[in-house]
């Protein structure tokens, strides 16, 4: 064990870890969710570090020994390493406090190592006068909170491309199978089952690029805001160069804010990705609902196509198929609709010069960004690329409805055809024999206006007849 | 005009007009909905203003001359006359103080006119002096919203009844009909449409009881709070009988909250109120998507159950009819989620001694219970009570379907039952037809087992063939 | 009376009224909100049918005599005229049929009436056959509603573009105003009030910014979809011209949608939209909690700015004004983002081909436009434009405050410096005081690190003293 | 390893793991959150396989030697171990069918090998016919949820209990403490700190009352029902036993429920107890809201109180303490009502026989149940227990206010008071003595009325004075 000291007293830590006493105290303050903390943020929250310490060198503020350990210290974690030394929990008190004094502690302590010290030396490194020089929690975690975002929002976006893909495909491969459209649950009018997919494809494919717009706005990160956004304590050299660094070193087209009081205490970039994590979430949950129904059956449901069975839908009825993987879309949906309000809410209770709500904020967004990347990603592999057509069930159907008098109806009058059609619902029988039947049209007429493929794309079926 | 004035300066106020130069204000102040509050709101109002009268009569603090007044313009208003008066926006600021201060300047000007005056002379009667006299907004507004939804949820109330009914009488109705059960919209096991239709009664019944456990919380008031709660200006005889003479009058079990202070910063009954209306809503919206996807058809749907028709559903498909009526409860549901949100938000955001966004959260939840109310009866009306069910359509899906095999599990194992499941969805053929041909069971096991009541009720069907 | 007649049956409508026996049929089946169809939309709708009867009258389709009529008709609608004649509820079922239904009826029926005829002989014009050609309530409605919406739009960009401008000249007005800057409530740093009001500028412009990109979305319309985005019984002439007939009439960029049958299914433009208002309500929230609470007081709070007066506070405590205008901005802000929850729940009902539930998206999506709209202004004008500074108050608590220990940090390290902030804090002395009874740091040296304006711009106060 | 097979084809599974071929796939499938199943779900689910067990050994269905091994297998699980076999993610497709499969083969395995058996010999112990008999998820896994949350909410309901008892403490405590109450942030009349601290516990107080009302819905369960609440296959005498069983072995008051399809197709009981922790949190929130704010400073703020401190507040100002406790309570209940969205949403999905959502629900509903039975003890712990009053500074405010104009208005009348309100606001006097200068009152008046005591308990302060 070894004897650690704050200004709030002392607390023993022992000898092997490399968080210090503040880490110590979070652990023990906020056993909230048993979740520790994202490997995307840590790794940002590493980041941050050495381009800080990089910056500091830079400036002369930063002695170049304690400066390069702790660089390297922070690209260890940055690749990957010492990730369970933090240990705070994701939900916590602080405004991310406790998530940078851990990762003050932790890198001060290695970078102590580094240079041949013990742990705990914190005359050699310091977690606070050298580690954190010239920055604050209220920069510190919002910038690696933002690069994580960042990282884990890439590849949702691919996942999202990929998914747009595979409904395109299956648009193409549907295109020729006509089916009944409905409205209301009630049989509409034809349409093809590939024109259905395609809609799917472009709605998903503006949510690709709304979340692609919301993400550019964490591009903007507070490096030198300091304690309020007035920089005090940040030197302007090194408010000059951090975030150019951080960039580099990240890979990310970061850009220092413009307004530095403003970049502090607001959240709405994270309320505005979360919002359009939202409209996804909706979005996938319409495409997985009508999956489910067009999946249904298979005997006493609409059973328009079939998804690629995954398991055992029952314990104890047999040879049970459930759609799982929509199922599991919808549920994210939901979860990430929570999230969103959980991000709102938290976004709501900034106060003054700081939102102190963050770690919330966090925790609910990287974990939508999380969830979605991971079940757009199963979503497409696992249901969507395997959907099949049940193409002659689909035209038995149209066959058989009365919504082609919406078709005839140019041809007759809404009135005749309002009569026709009611006639067709109370006695069952088909809508051309009664039409035949009437003498309204002829059956070559009919045949022309009736014909399938003049159903679904746009104009009065059977215009050349009118024009006659 | 007459010339009215307060501490902030002087306004003129239309003669004709029974409010004063404070309504004014806010009338200025708060062009935000443009809807007038609900006149169960100004009943209430009207309604406390009379029992303060009343009790403050009673402890001689109050002139009887003036005080007879005050409840005469007060009673006036409760039955329903000068609503046209109460002109602030339903989104005030100030926690209701506007609200409080119209009904004081209405029935101050309306004494006033009673006791041969003319409007606007407040020597005779001061809307604050006299009308408001003991009161604060703080407890004269919160305990005026409890007796409107108190009003309100009575309607709600036994509109649920009448709707659990209404399923009841379903249900008896339909006890007969056999179907296909779904689960995950996939064909599960037979059920009969009666026992689906009692669930739904049973669960309406639970949403009607958790209301009504609700709305109790709701006859606790603060009148004798004033402004934080410690009853200052408030006399002790006027407190110990405002909120019984209150009772009497509004015919409502009103008690005084114990704790004061708790009563008057706190929300959390109206939060509760909310809260069940929520879980109703949800639960309604379950039923009224169950019944659209029943009655999803004519031809390209379940078409289980038959809606009565209510207004033709198209403006170009001739003959269509939507579901209209679930489709409006639907977005009641929506609406009502919608609106428990605000209130959460709003309730959350009180503060010490007051939680000042009472206007928004009385909006909303009147809103809800008002909505909730109409669209129960209509629900019932138009829609519930004529379903009707296609028994013939249902039985076919059961005899067709896969979903016996699980009636046939217990009596052959769940891995052979699997295997015949399988073979059967994948050659379409009828489960019978391979269990026969595969010798597993005899015709006559079979029709003992596959008897569709047998399968509806609780125990393995055909249990007596396992017996012997 | 005269006697209309539709597939359900017939009806008696009373002589005068302009909608016929669909309206009337809604109006019985919809009793839910009481609310009135929103001023903008009607218009919308009105602007839709005068566009596609043009448009049919160029393709030939329609008769010119009647389409002038509705031509004329519509366009009284769309100057404010008749829109007592709609009658249906916000609320309703069926997707906006009735809507469409009431706006073809009261077209029908005025144009027969400007062709010199009666009410109800739709032999002249018909509601269906003319008014709604070439349309489905699912093309028609929609694009009404987004009509409607960028309307209000417009004015809401405006108001934000004015209120961030008074933001920004008080941002400059406060410029020299030294205060104690605060995070987590706790005293932090000094900062400049005209930061903190330019921070909310930078805020409000984004809000601005985001809410004008949500809105080009709507830009994109599907006339010419009819039932399900195929076109099925649009003539494809008329779809090539009818939208941008409507966007020269309706003065608006309006686009065809490239994919039809996306265009009527999908929602998302409208969540897009509300989420975009739900993130400046929240944002708008943040700004009004921070102008209470600078304003709390006037003797027990922190009373750095003053809200000017609107109206007298308090039915019984005289000379008390509440911040009356921020809390209805929490209100509008609690209110938009209960909305955009009901917007989001019915986004996610939509069902293959339709949302049928935009009725109670469009009820909500509205009222936050208007509201916002008017709480935007509301919140200028008689608000932020009014707002002064106590700047003496505010210079004393930077004086008396514990937190300029930070920018003694640099000079002594965190250690030395946490000791002397918690003997000033525990014995309530100043921490000049201390520093220079430690020897820490002399007067001169003091005067130079402590000058307030030197900690409100980047870098280390008296950073010149490190350089010595 | 060994091979496994279900009805879609087979798998390798690691010779040493406990679960199967079914739990494989649904690892794959669902690659979601990568977050592990609820501990106290995993109990729930083994004591119910327990029950079953013990019910179909008496009804004579199952084997004693199979039955045996199977309920010392679940045993030990319901004891913790093997807790490690459960790894199907918590957000899953299919209604819980994996979870109850995971179950299913863990526990047949287990058993298996107290058999003497090799992992995989189902020919010994079948996971569907032996331990899933009579049984379906759909009856098992809801109620093995209501196991754990009635588990899980008695830890939170004691945690409430203490809480509400720590507030009550410290409202004895801080009964003398007077201090300015204030309603809209605005100063408004004496209160005493004692009177906030007992209005908390009071609130509190309601919750738990709620919360415990709540949770007996849950004591309701549905074993019995199979797959879609008929009973389908599960032996009447089994029915009749199973519940009374597992209410022993469990300790908890379990009741079958009256309606099986009912309870088996509706969530509402989830949701009602999601509510009941909504409203909860929003009261949290308020208290810690409070705090933060009464203990805002050290100078620049209220300062009313102190909360204990726990941690140094930040990386870069010395000193500095931040409300930790408070934000944490805070984030939690920002965290509970996202949640309880997340809770609303997938319970409005259920459709027809089941609501297949129920994974997402439980991970929801335990999530807030542990984190705000988490947040609760620390709450009570490190802040509520060791808060302290500022009693001179909280004298000084009232001495100081103007807000004890009310006390004086019954005196002089509203307008009088207005007046010498509006003075003292303006020149920065103090009330008292502006009343002396005018000769409104004596000093021996005000000495009567303006008595702190006088104006905190009901009554006109100085009503003997009105008496004379």
């Amino acid at each position: 064990m070894r004897q650690e000291k704050d200004f709030l007293g002392s607390r023993e830590v022992p000898d092997e870890v490399y968080y210090g006493i503040q880490t110590l105290r979070a652990v023990d303050n906020f056993p909230i969710t048993g979740y520790r903390p994202h490997e995307e943020l840590i790794r940002g929250l590493a980041l941050v570090k050495a381009a800080a310490a990089r910056a500091n060198m830079e400036t002369g503020s930063l002695n170049k020994t304690i400066g390069e350990a702790i660089v390297q210290a922070a690209e260890e974690i940055a690749s990957g390493r010492l990730h369970e030394s933090f240990v705070v929990d994701v939900i916590q008190g602080g405004a991310g406090t406790s998530m940078n004094m851990n990762t003050n502690e932790v890198i001060a302590n290695r970078a102590i190592e580094i240079l041949g010290g013990e742990k705990g030396d914190y005359a050699r490194v310091h977690p606070n006068s050298h580690v954190n020089m010239g920055q604050s929690t209220n920069d510190v975690f919002p910038t690696a909170v933002r690069i994580a975002c960042l990282n884990v929002s890439q590849a949702l976006l691919s996942g999202l491309s990929e998914l747009r893909q595979a409904f395109e495909r299956k648009a193409e491969e549907f295109d020729g199978v006509l089916k009944m459209g409905r409205t209301h649950l009630q049989d509409a009018v034809p349409i093809r089952l590939g024109q259905e997919f395609s809609a799917y494809a472009r709605m998903i494919g503006r949510d690709r690029k709304r979340l692609e717009n919301a993400v550019t706005s964490l591009e903007v990160v507070n490096m030198g805001a300091t304690a309020v956004g007035t920089g005090l304590n940040a030197d302007p050299a090194y408010i000059a160069r951090v975030t150019d660094i951080l960039g580099e070193i990240s890979g990310l087209p970061l850009r220092r804010a413009e307004n530095l009081v403003d970049a502090t205490q607001n959240t709405d970039a994270f309320l505005e990705v979360s919002g359009s994590l939202k409209t996804l979430a909706v979005d996938l949950s319409k495409v997985a609902n009508d999956l489910r129904l067009m999946a249904s059956g298979p005997r006493a449901g609409l059973k328009e196509i079939n998804l690629p069975p995954q398991q055992p839908g029952s314990s104890i009825m047999p040879g049970k198929v459930n759609p799982v993987i929509p199922e599991v879309v919808n549920q994210v949906a939901f979860q990430v609709q929570g999230n969103d309000l959980t991000v709102s809410l938290a976004c709501g209770a900034g106060q003054l010069e700081l939102n102190v709500m963050e770690p919330v904020i966090v925790f609910n967004l990287l974990q939508s960004l999380d969830i979605l990347r991971n079940v757009v990603r199963v979503f497409r592999e696992r249901c969507v690329v395997g959907i099949t057509a049940n193409g002659e069930r689909c035209a038995q159907m149209v066959e058989n409805s009365v919504g082609v008098i919406t078709a005839i109806n140019p041809h007759v009058g809404y009135e005749v055809a309002s009569a026709i059609a009611k006639e067709a619902i109370n006695s069952g029988r088909p809508v051309r024999e009664i039409v035949l039947e009437k003498g309204v049209l002829t059956e070559e007429e009919l045949n022309i206006i009736l014909h399938p493929l003049e159903m679904t794309n746009p104009g009065i079926a059977g215009a050349k007849l009118l024009k006659r």
